[in-house]
């Protein structure tokens, strides 16, 4: 038997653990022979594929590692037209491969899908650090997106008690808000703001001045996707001499500006970036990564295909790919830690 | 309304982030007072009763601090006999509590049931590092403690690498496995021995065999409770010109004792300690210490007293005193981790 | 004797070590009064001078604790005309002051200069994360600011790694590259870049180029003061619907838009900002700042004032305030550290 | 030319930086030829020397790695006899070798002296996390050490802290106080006992006593190497049914049994053991030890042999083999920091 493994989209802490876990298990339940693709789909788009074999001294000492060994590509996708998925296909043929194992995010899946209604069977491997897989209560990557941003807010902290000073933080989280609420909760966040829930500027104001009247400074933690009620304020970025602005990122630097206006102390912003898709996995991202990896192995020996691994509670399961593709789990309205930031007077925005 | 708090039996991660928790949540949702009591159950013992009042500003800052701020003791026991158990009944009348907040383990749930039987309206939340409380998936302290041996094992790694030493390292885990197990796993342990599954020496000492053979170093992580098939070795500790030997807490030092005639390599045995109670609490052990003291609160408030917080997959939720004292969660033998263990080829002693 | 300390200028890890250690070696050595003024210059600028008293136990666990306990001001300006100054003096007065600890950077030793002109002795405790203080080897918060820096680094490097990216990222540091040379050192930057050395951006594109041919990805780290050869390009943030463009913070992103036109490899830039100034300090910087902060405090048993605190080699020392004031210690050109990283291969950006 | 690598004696953070600062720095510089000889010394004493050639690949990405990718051995010691040595220099000739770059502590320093002295030129580049080499301010590997005992220190406070205990931990350092002395006070510890100075137990339970009257807990930090006023106690560990006790490492347990018995608080020791000489290098100690790698280059391409690189102030030099062998630099009794202890509080357990 041989395996093909890949890693596609953007960066996660435990990519190196799943590819390890992967690896050891089918080498060492069935004897299979494992092939790394390199770089994503785009390792299968070339004229020729780009592979690297996969044999236990070559995942040994990954499982701390960040990053993949594999390499990863956010933008290649074989399905694009008809030629190069032929192509694509043709690569899995000649290399043999009896099933690939795709570890990746959304696009990712997607193009799984497409890959397994062409004949190549298919095992998924969801991964983001956004923790927003549908059928996924927790997804590795995410505990360590959210220890980063914490030790990030914490020092924030500091320097805002220090100054007196309200400290915006943006985290990652385009659809959906895990990072910015389990982080602003083990960060002592005073304000939350998600994308699920629009905020009052006004709200946000009112509890930094109730702040500043107890001598107290405040920190709020906002993800990426978070928007005010009544639309987004649009802050943009501009070259010198480019007639071209660019949208800046940071919904922390335009929220700086609505709230420096309402209040008496300094406002500052700090967008963390890419800082929190790379390093080393934490202790429960390396676990979780290992049991995903492990449970695609099992899959793929037991020759169910076109699925994708999921943790339900406390269980490793699976989902047909169809189910899957092009979704996004956001936070409910009625997720208990909602309700627990608003009982313990954490202000998540509402007016 | 007036209600106390307490924290009792061993250090743990997240302590504070409960009593901060409680306290927000009962001030801001009824305008309780909230008590906090010193040093356990020992603070309702003595002539006075040791207290300190916890109101919002005494509870800021807390979440990130290792400890508990109001003491603990793992030997006071208010019910060792009437006289004792009266007067502290009489000292939380004379508190006026209305009801008690329990944070502890095993011993901390059995005095808080009986204290309950005597009249005082109890609820209990769960704490141990060890992760084995009884219809509790994960308890908080435990990710915090898995990190730190995490860290240690890393660092052995690196040691035995450059040495080409068996390194055993020790963890806490006196009745079940859960720390030696998620942290060896973490750590990239090649044998995991936990008190569930007796281990055979000889299995150990073959891994380590082969490993070397291949050049490679071994790491062992060995759970305190674990035990060889056939009866533990014991190590005394003796002071010189004193009489007593006393048993060295190490089972890590028996394991050397017993590998090293059976191995080419050194063999290197390091106990972990009492590091692995204390200090800050990881993210994820802030958050959930923070929704199990919250969740004590809605209780509290809801009249549902004698019962113990507990999380079942990702849902809160409590369960009778009654049902909970004086038992302990093993690591199941068919838990999916156990599984996970061996199919990506870590040992686990078995013969 | 009656000895007030104040904290000055930005936030740096390590000012609560200095408030412990002069409060405790003067308690403990001569039975002085110590006085906290709160908000730096500021606690002495309003119509009450705003304190609070440092016995044992304020200073007691504060050692780990990043801000300053006292607050901080980086505005107030006791001097800024001769009623603010007369006021200020007149508190010193009130309070009973015989001398004063001013802890701070640049701006605060030129007012502790003034203060001291005017009749109050001084003590100046110097505190920088930059460690550009002249006459001064190693300023405490430097080694932490220069650790966290590291860390974010290592995580780019593995997001770099993964994605054959370009990484860029801006640490702090103005007038002064130490940060971003040490950082960049530790970090395995391939390109540091320092405001002591205008940098080509052709010879930075050439180092990337290089690399994407061997397969690499390049790490880019940059002082915020680094300027290109012909003089900075500018990045202008701009808020919707408002005329004013305001100065993008990031040199980074200056950076980026340079070199992205000139290399395959996707560009991305990150600006670590406030978090540099935060958090707990490193044991170094514990320790260092611990000697500081005594060395103060026998500077004023021994009366010898209007000198600040300096460390000379190993050795601590003091110099007089007035020769420090308003100046700024850059990286030498000829300094060991610009050798290493040529001599190993690290490019400084050199045409 | 051809130049050879070794790491001999224990593991120390930092071991690959300076492996990566020699083999690129003489790579880039003179186009030499690297040979990496495996397992310190004993690479030249087996039938056939085991080496790896070091190119520029195979040191991208260990800077951050602790160990040593060449391995190590801490007993091989090829001038045992003259038949080894001889056989050792015939590996070298066979080898090609020009000049031989030895990293490692006293012993390897002395077995470098030897070899030279029989025609291998040598340059020494110094390694001890202990920090006790003559005519060396501060070795890598120390920084780091420093850090992990440090942070021990801190979850053992919260853990005294709740408990009301008393906590003693061990710290390595046989001859050399340094790393109890700088982790004791980063740590906040409140007595630290050096090797340096015989401690009297009555003056640490007096410390103890007055901590306890005021509910205070307290903490030790105690080097490996201090001994008591009077003579050591002795604790041993034994085997049972074994004949034979060995002495327990651990001066913490002995100090235990001593101070018990004088204090009402439980007391609970800690031996920290080989996690102090693992893990990652700080950014400190990545910065030192490429230092020390690049100057050990730039003395083999200056032909400056038979000399040990060496830090002095804050400037690299470099000392004569002969002076350097057999030595160890303890804490001078005049050092600054003995005195900051003093002053601010800390006891050295002086009568």
């Amino acid at each position: 038997m041989r395996i093909g493994v890949l890693t596609g989209g953007g960066d996660c802490p435990g990519l190196n653990a799943v590819i390890r876990a992967v690896t050891k298990s089918l080498l060492r339940q069935c004897g299979a022979e494992v092939i790394g693709i390199r770089n994503g789909f785009a390792g299968l788009m070339g004229e020729v594929p780009q592979t690297r074999p996969l044999d236990w001294d070559s995942v040994s000492g990954i499982l701390m590692q960040g990053g993949t060994m594999l390499g990863t590509s956010n933008k290649a996708n074989p399905l694009r037209d008809e030629a190069t998925a032929e192509q694509a296909m043709a690569h899995a043929r000649s290399l043999g491969l009896d099933a690939l194992v795709a570890i990746g995010g959304d696009g990712t899946m997607a193009i799984a899908h497409g890959i397994a209604q062409r004949g190549l069977p298919i095992v998924g491997v969801p991964k983001t650090i956004d923790n927003d897989i549908v059928g996924c209560e927790r997804s590795f990557g995410f505990d360590t997106a959210v220890a980063t941003v914490t030790e990030a807010i914490e020092r924030l902290q500091t320097t805002g008690q220090s100054h007196g000073r309200v400290m915006i933080v943006e985290t990652m989280g385009r659809y959906a808000g895990w990072i910015a609420l389990e982080a602003g909760l083990a960060g002592a966040a005073d304000v939350i703001l998600l994308p699920e829930i629009d905020y009052s500027v006004e709200a946000v104001a009112a509890v930094c001045r109730e702040r500043e009247r107890r001598g107290r400074h405040s920190l709020v933690c906002i993800g990426e996707g978070a928007k005010p009620r009544g639309g987004a304020m649009t802050v943009e970025r501009r070259v010198a001499d480019s007639p071209d602005p660019v949208r800046l990122g940071g919904v922390a630097h335009a929220l700086r500006e609505q709230l420096q206006p309402l209040l008496e102390s300094e406002v500052r912003a700090t967008v963390l970036g890419h800082v929190q898709r790379g390093g080393t996995p934490t202790p429960f991202d390396r676990v979780l990564a290992t049991q995903f990896g492990n449970e695609a192995a099992q899959l793929v020996m037991a020759g169910q295909f076109n699925r994708m691994v999921t943790l339900q509670g406390e269980r490793l399961a699976s989902l047909p790919l169809a189910e899957v593709a092009h979704q996004s789990r956001q936070v409910p309205l009625d997720h208990p830690l909602l309700r627990t930031a608003r009982q313990i007077g954490v202000s998540l925005g509402e007016g």
